[in-house]
């Protein structure tokens, strides 16, 4: 497989447009955000993923000589525009909310700002990106939390929409939570763990259930997690794995890690191997489950009181399967000339689909006692939040409005990229992890519960608010 | 970056099984079958794809230093597997069905050959490549049949679930039927059209929208496909494009492209607009949708009599929205020991999940008349099917028979590594999809259909039944 050539993982139009400004020697600086519009799965909160990857594309963007005779073939773009991008670097300033922050529909996640034929280049990748692990990210958290502090181990690598989806998409999950993941490289590359012991084949190429789970045993005593169910989990599975942890860890002084249910009624199985091995006992020994779970089943699980100490979770978690997309976009916000900001906006019918114009900021109130994010705001970027009381209301309801006092702001966006240097250093992936179960810790549970979930507000401040109404008034 | 390193993009359980045969001396040949268990979107037939990057897959797998100090550090693995791993090469056998072949659930697309502790470490990546461009290409398919024939441009990358997914997914949309794709890696790598003009950010840049598609004719006088909603798809967009098309293309002597609609009712737009661009002498000028597209919605808007030329699909398309996971499995079904075979069965509750044992061959019947295809046949390898008769059964229900006759035999497998060497050649990308589409011709309508499609039998042998429930009984 090669190298991917991210520089060429972009739409044609990005190229068209680009190529459009170079001829036309527009010399104006764009302003792009990315943001999204809803959450997934109608759920009322989103984890913010995949910064680490799009620091790396952005800072290494750049055109060989197979790209440019590449897009030569197509005839159309100009010498000197295909002589501008084989001297490509990218020179502009990149703002972003931090990986495994909370965030909500409307807020700006990134802001682009540079040359508009810099600018307009790096959507699809961008967007790509972010998406992807955005996504994983949202999904895990949601499953992790049906799970109830139970371990989550994503499984998904074999039904991931291809190599990088299984790689980042293994990354994105352990920043929504995961505790570790089956996939070798992403534990090798970002340091977490991975694990796995036994599939099926394992079982069956051996002549019995019992000389397998005995083989497994001895050359990995303490390793010991046996998959229960090739034949008949309640007459064989247990039983033979009961049987090798008295003869083959017993002896040595060793605890069992535990068994795997991986089909079946998992609640009736869970709860009747429950019994099984602490009637054996082995109180401690886990009883591990997998098999198209997610944060329904999970659920429904607990609902049957199954006993469960930990999940894996394969496809649903890595596909995002019940809503597959995070639909962020990136769009033009103003445009800089002579030193001048010209908002702009994108109208359309449909009032959530109408952008938020000019450079912007956005900040989160938290309560000063309790910690509690109250409400995020968008401001315009010149603007500043006073320290003692500030008026928030919903723009589409300005009649709702609500005073707040006894809070301290955060900022939310970070400088990442200034006149084309990366200026920010990116976390482990651990700490991004710590970081985000931190901040979900910061939001009511009222916005985080699975279904039908309370609305945090992302509203937009007086100045922003009239300066849109004015745009839209013309 | 970094090039993406697919002998780790593995579930750690291949490598402790791996090692697991390797340290109990195990002589024996696996045969695994990869084969899934339903169509997704309770469809009638899948398109199978990705081979080629199987191909690439095991015929580079090797461990770098890198590599074996990561797994080293596992505390998993005896010195001498490491040591194995570091001189490893597939040297097995690998047969397949070819890429852009119509397949059904239950019959193998690829079975593989190999030493037992080979054979093991190829499951996760091999499923993933496959399921990945399987899962595309299917629902491209779907989407292209709904279409009726308008052609369908892939737009989905920066809704991919990462690089490759947008990458190989456009690859999978290709053999699907879609004649583009937006991304430009894929048309650079794979030789396929790349399309795209404009988006908003282009007509917001300009003062108004008039002077955007101006300045884009002037550029791209014979790329002149025009995004006609940013302010008033009706009152702005349209009568905007038709005066450039007056003012500067006709002068020229060249006919526009077209005009892309991308939200609000695009079937009541569409018929304005054929309107509008036919009264304006127009009637050449291809109108162009996308949002959000599926192929209901697409059956939808044909249903509206909207008049639309061609659809630029995006994230339902690459994510597969509708049901994003295609189930592929690899299944032990014979061990080889000593020049005997001993077949394998996983048996299951769940009558589905029980699996064909032994190693097999696939043979499609078709009618010699109508050249349409009757049934699939799943052998043990050793069958020969007679040319003048052959009765066909159901597994389940042995009573429904079928004597059929007038027939030609195809083996769907080809063999593609043997001893590890490679011995089949792909075909570009162009002639996969070529293939694909005269496959699909010999497949009824009624198995075709996206609701409720008429079952195609995929049936096993007499003797493979015989083996099966011998070993069933057991």
């Amino acid at each position: 497989m090669n190298r991917e050539k991210l520089e060429l993982v972009t739409d044609l139009y990005e190229f068209t447009m680009s190529n459009g400004y170079f001829e036309r020697e527009v010399d104006e600086i764009a302003y792009f955000d990315i943001f999204f519009r809803k959450v997934p799965d109608k759920g009322g909160y989103a984890i913010v993923a995949g910064l680490e990857q799009i620091i790396d594309y952005v800072e290494n963007l750049s055109f060989d000589e197979e790209d440019i005779n590449y897009l030569r073939t197509l005839n159309l773009f100009s010498e000197k525009y295909l002589d501008y991008l084989s001297n490509f670097k990218f020179s502009g300033d990149i703002w972003a909310i931090p990986e495994g922050t909370v965030v909500f529909p409307g807020e700006p996640l990134i802001t682009v700002r540079a040359h508009i034929v810099e600018a307009q280049l790096l959507e699809t990748a961008m967007l790509l990106l972010l998406n992807h692990q955005s996504l994983i990210a949202t999904k895990t958290s949601r499953i992790v939390r049906a799970a109830q502090g139970r371990p989550i181990m994503e499984f998904g690598a074999r039904r991931a929409h291809g190599v990088s989806a299984a790689v980042y998409g293994a990354r994105a999950a352990i920043i929504g939570g995961a505790v570790g993941t089956s996939c070798v490289l992403t534990a090798q590359r970002f340091g977490v763990p991975a694990s796995g012991t036994m599939a099926h084949s394992w079982i069956q190429s051996f002549e019995s259930e019992y000389e397998a789970f005995k083989a497994y045993a001895e050359i990995y005593p303490n390793n010991s997690l046996f998959l229960v169910d090739t034949y008949n989990t309640l007459e064989s599975g247990i039983p033979n794995a009961i049987k090798v942890f008295d003869e083959v860890l017993k002896p040595k002084g060793i605890r069992p890690l535990g068994i795997r249910l991986d089909s079946g009624d998992l609640a009736y199985l869970s709860k009747k191997a429950r019994e099984m091995l602490d009637e054996a006992g082995y109180p401690d020994c886990k009883i591990c489950v997998s098999n198209s779970l997610d944060e329904y089943l999970i659920t429904s699980l607990f609902n049957q009181d199954a006993k469960i100490d930990s999940f894996g979770v394969g496809e649903n978690l890595i596909t995002a399967k019940s809503d597959a997309v995070f639909g962020g976009v990136y769009k033009l916000v103003a445009i800089e000339k002579d030193g001048k900001i010209t908002p702009k906006i994108k109208i359309s019918e449909n009032i959530e689909k109408i952008t938020n114009p000019s450079f912007k900021k956005v900040y989160r109130f938290y309560n000063k006692e309790t910690n509690y994010a109250i409400a995020d705001l968008v401001t315009l970027a010149d603007e500043t939040i006073p320290e003692d009381g500030y008026q928030l209301f919903d723009e589409h309801n300005t009649w709702k409005k609500k005073y707040i006092t006894n809070y301290y702001v955060k900022e939310l966006q970070e400088k990442i990229f200034e006149n084309g240097k990366l200026v920010y250093e990116t976390p482990e992936l651990k700490e991004i992890a710590k970081y985000s179960k931190e901040q979900l810790n910061t939001i009511w549970d009222e916005v985080k519960r699975l279904r039908n979930p309370q609305k945090y507000y992302v509203d937009i401040s007086q100045k922003l608010y009239d300066l849109k109404t004015e745009m839209l008034n013309q």
